[in-house]
């Protein structure tokens, strides 16, 4: 989709956007304080400023407020002027941010700009000269304040309404939004203002309670996604939301009840209530988004894969059954496509990759490996099925990277691991099995087919390791990492033949999705500027493994930096500013998918990435 | 548990209930229409009925209210008597009430604009090189064809989207408004767009089913409002949902229900189904319009009277359950103040007086009494209690306007009546009163004061009905309307004493209104150019008798024009056309409300108005 680039002079700040915001929204996007006194209802003409470039035609209302020398400058309003190409904007004045929040992981600036709004009203009591319903009584009350907000009162608030005012005899906050009012509350509780960001994983749920008036975070809490329980990836899942009956529903309910449990639990921790929360941000990939609106995935699942939403979604709490304020609000970031989700636009969002000036691969493997290539000029991304064995599923002694897993192997000096927690080994998980073929390959353990070598097979250097190569009853190779005394049950957990072509499967496929997107945007190795891993699995693996198993291309190495839950950073981001929600909203348009099974010699790619690179 | 047998007589239906519940419950249990004046409370005495079988000891307000010979002919009242055992019922009448609804309107001309559209389309389906997610398909597909809907997705179509798209091949049709697609429907429905518009009266509740693209009427159904139960009167339902516990839904639901089995009906009766019903309008007096909202109408009862909400309100048909298409919606009319309500905005909706050239003087006499005056350049507005009388509440003989009542008297020829469905009388309604009061006057059978003359008081013509003049054992004076052997229940129906000052009392208070109008505007009765009658009432009235007691006042006689029930032909414009529905909420913001018991020496204009005119 088409953008506009707007350069804010006099810092030469440039940022880039879908066409038809006004240069109020831009300004805000781009984090700048700028006053707009009347709320940007093109009243009161004090957002004036120049726009040399790029501005359309003056609006009526800026005709009247702006004097016909100050037209001829180019001096627009900002509310009003609306950005249909690249625009310069002149800005008469540069303030720092009051509140300027970094969110963690990643190094990124926000301006906080809530979705909802609070303001305290003292309202005069009606009486017989002054009859004024008690809606309209508010709303006029609300914008006399200095709040724009709609005029369509939503009906429970009607309802809740009369008794709310008398009883705070008539002192009470409003909660709003420009389009609506969304709820009255007794008293003065501008103090309180809070907010959830969850990450919808297909293993784990996390969430970020944040205070939005300053950004900072009160309480972070993780869970299994119980979905899990219907199956391990997003496949199963959404073949059992489509073909059993009820399975929607029963996949939807245990996530929102999940959510519910996550969301006390944070209040608590936070020693607020839950009823302090307003704003729920989401993201997830896009099976986990699906489920968690209650809308059925089943086209994910068949080609074409055709999701039912990308775009932003915005709902109420009560809609979805989330335990909230009452009057709280949903605010779901936009998919990119069937296998790029919101979870990836997190990504995008936090590390301000639509915005780049050089051009930066970004990784996201979870159970899913999500991966997008670019800069501000152009983003690709595409989707492969790579998680299972980066996830210890599928691999003989593998498991999640928890309490007791293998997570890193060095074989240096004699071969050497370390245990999540300390102790003996349970298992393995991804980035020790990443570590252990790395060492096999370089070791010569193993030949760059991903072969286990016979003990008369190896190298003079790689004879100390001959008895750790043994083969199975079965017949099958295998590789032993720990003994039978460093493990937990007293069995020796093995690296087998099947682990590697597990491990292979899963690597070609990220490096082939690689390939596809360099290819597809026409750039070479040298002129990726860096390589960007999000997810804890990002996080926790050897760049100088990933590198060596060609999982990542060699070449990146010296410039791969883990970004953390870049995903959640998103979240975060897009629940603490709204501009930074409705960038989202553009990067998932901004974005172009490639669909990797319509890419001409996919699957002659994929094969030619299954073996391990020579050295 | 014991359970009860309750036998309705002489319809012989039984029904089983639980022990302890009171008459009144039974009979809204087997679902008989009965009224319950006093809502209920033992106040009124209107519900006696015989219960020959099962009924316990009177209690002291049955004793109080029904006289020895009733009691020992075991009369009871049904709200205050308890079951306690196998129970017979006499119900005193049986009603499948089809009440005489007026619902010829004015003549309005209406350009059709409904406010939802539908419109056909044949999507291309997605492949792999065609991956847009259903949502955004069909959003496109929409604007393709020519309807500029909002691109935000209400949840429920989201969850239905893929399997309507993909059962109907891609062939769908859309519902849409400018601000949202509302529903996607299989194939093509553009032939079918029903509404329905509901008037809903404190006593009736009338629906109009209308064929959308031609304006067509297509069934009209009415019922008593099932919130009678409750109340004859707003007052006592704002007291049954303000202090009741469950109050306020109780009523909303009762309403919702009866307007459900409305829908029901009037798609029958057309040939169709609920399902092709997409848009409802709604009308009703201020307390209706909140009952129906589930909106608590509690302050209504209190000084100053402050409703909750006066704009109009646009809601979705499964908020409230109303059972439409699902993907329906509502359209509530605005109110004017807390007792001029929405069905007033239909009033003046109906005959366009906002844009009357001359001034013009509208009166709805209802269970209210609502009275507008004005023209284009201004509209004036007051509310004045004048219901019970005119519907027969509080008057001796008095019932509302069905079968059996006395709706004309003409004393031209010797004393004549006629009786709604012929045969004998069972009550008077409000135009026989009138009509009845209006001849005592000019007979010379009553003073100008509104005393009932002694026979020895008569003037020479007046004497023919000398025997008709009557003390009764109470010593109030009455005057036998119809004697023994014309009435139903052999007892003669008469004109009391106490009826004639109820009478007085609600005239007057219409009449003291008319004058605060007139001084408020500024302009005397030659300026007025027509009196609109709206409502059943005024439909059914003399002109000449509502003059002749000052009703209305004397000089404008010839200038009284019915027109019907203007409240439902008000509810139908707003319904066929989303341009007069707007107008709606203009003329609620236009017209100037008048607080009657704010107004300067109002009670003494008021005693001023008692009196009838001399002649």
């Amino acid at each position: 989709m088409k953008r506009c680039k707007v350069t804010f002079q006099p810092v030469n700040q440039e940022i880039y956007v879908s066409p038809g915001i006004t240069v109020k929204d831009a300004i805000n996007l781009a984090g700048f304080e700028f006053d707009f006194p009347c709320g940007g209802r093109g009243k009161c003409g004090k957002c004036r400023l120049q726009i040399p470039t790029g501005a359309v035609a003056p609006t009526p209302a800026e005709q009247e407020l702006l004097d016909e020398e100050s037209l001829a400058k180019d001096f627009r309003l900002a509310c009003l002027a609306r950005i249909t190409g690249d625009t310069v904007v002149e800005l008469p004045y540069v303030t720092t941010p009051k509140h300027q929040i970094l969110i963690a992981a990643v190094e990124k600036q926000i301006r906080l700009e809530p979705h909802l709004n609070k303001i305290y009203l003292e309202m005069d009591p009606p009486d017989l000269q002054h009859q004024q319903p008690d809606w309209e009584h508010l709303r006029d009350s609300t914008e006399q304040a200095g709040l724009t907000a709609g005029d369509k009162p939503a009906l429970e608030l009607l309802r809740a309404l009369p008794q709310t005012l008398r009883a705070a005899n008539w002192r009470v906050t409003v909660l709003a939004d420009q389009e609506k009012i969304w709820g009255v509350e007794p008293l003065n509780t501008t103090d309180r203002l809070l907010g959830i960001a969850f990450d919808i994983g297909t293993t784990t749920v996390v969430g970020y309670l944040l205070d939005l008036r300053t950004g900072q975070e009160l309480a972070a809490v993780s869970a299994l996604n119980p979905q899990t329980r219907y199956g391990a990836d997003v496949i199963t899942r959404i073949a059992f939301a489509s073909h059993e009956e009820g399975g929607l529903s029963e996949l939807h309910e245990a996530i929102i009840s999940e959510l519910n449990g996550l969301i006390g639990e944070a209040a608590g921790q936070a020693g607020m209530q839950r009823e302090d929360i307003y704003t729920v941000s989401v993201v997830g990939n896009t099976t986990m988004h699906h489920l968690f609106l209650g809308i059925n995935p089943g086209n994910l699942a068949l080609a074409p894969y055709i999701p039912v939403l990308q775009q932003p979604m915005v709902l109420t709490a009560r809609e979805l059954g989330l335990q909230v304020n009452p009057a709280g609000m949903i605010y779901a970031l936009p998919n990119i496509a069937g296998y790029v989700g919101a979870d990836t636009v997190g990504v995008l969002l936090a590390t301000d990759l639509d915005w780049s000036e050089g051009i930066k691969l970004a990784i996201d493997i979870g159970t899913n490996g999500e991966i997008v290539l670019g800069s501000k000029e152009r983003l690709v991304a595409c989707s492969t099925a790579a998680g299972p064995a980066f996830e210890g599923s599928q691999i003989s002694g593998g498991m999640r990277g928890t309490i007791g897993a293998i997570d890193h192997v060095r074989f240096d000096d004699g071969l050497k691991f370390t245990v999540i927690g300390g102790g003996r080994a349970q298992g393995i998980c991804g980035s020790g099995l990443l570590d252990a073929v790395a060492g096999l390959l370089q070791q010569g353990i193993m030949d760059f087919r991903g072969r286990i070598l016979s003990p008369d097979q190896l190298t003079a250097e790689a004879e100390r390791y001959a008895d750790r190569s043994v083969k199975l009853e079965s017949g099958v190779k295998a590789f032993v990492l720990a003994t039978a005394p460093e493990t937990v049950d007293g069995r020796p957990i093995m690296i087998t033949q099947g682990d590697i072509r597990e491990l292979q499967l899963a690597k070609g496929a990220i490096a082939a999705g690689i390939q596809v997107l360099l290819e597809r945007l026409g750039c070479d190795l040298d002129a990726v500027a860096e390589v960007l891993l999000a997810g804890a699995f990002g996080n926790y693996l050897d760049p100088h493994s990933a590198c060596a198993i060609g999982l990542i291309p060699q070449a990146l190495e010296s410039r791969v930096r883990p970004v953390g839950n870049a995903a959640g950073a998103g979240a975060k981001a897009a629940l603490l500013s709204r501009s930074e929600y409705r960038r989202a909203g553009m990067i998932a348009d901004f974005t172009e998918y490639v669909e990797l099974s319509a890419y001409p010699n996919f699957s002659h790619l994929f094969a030619s990435c299954l073996n391990f690179p020579l050295g």
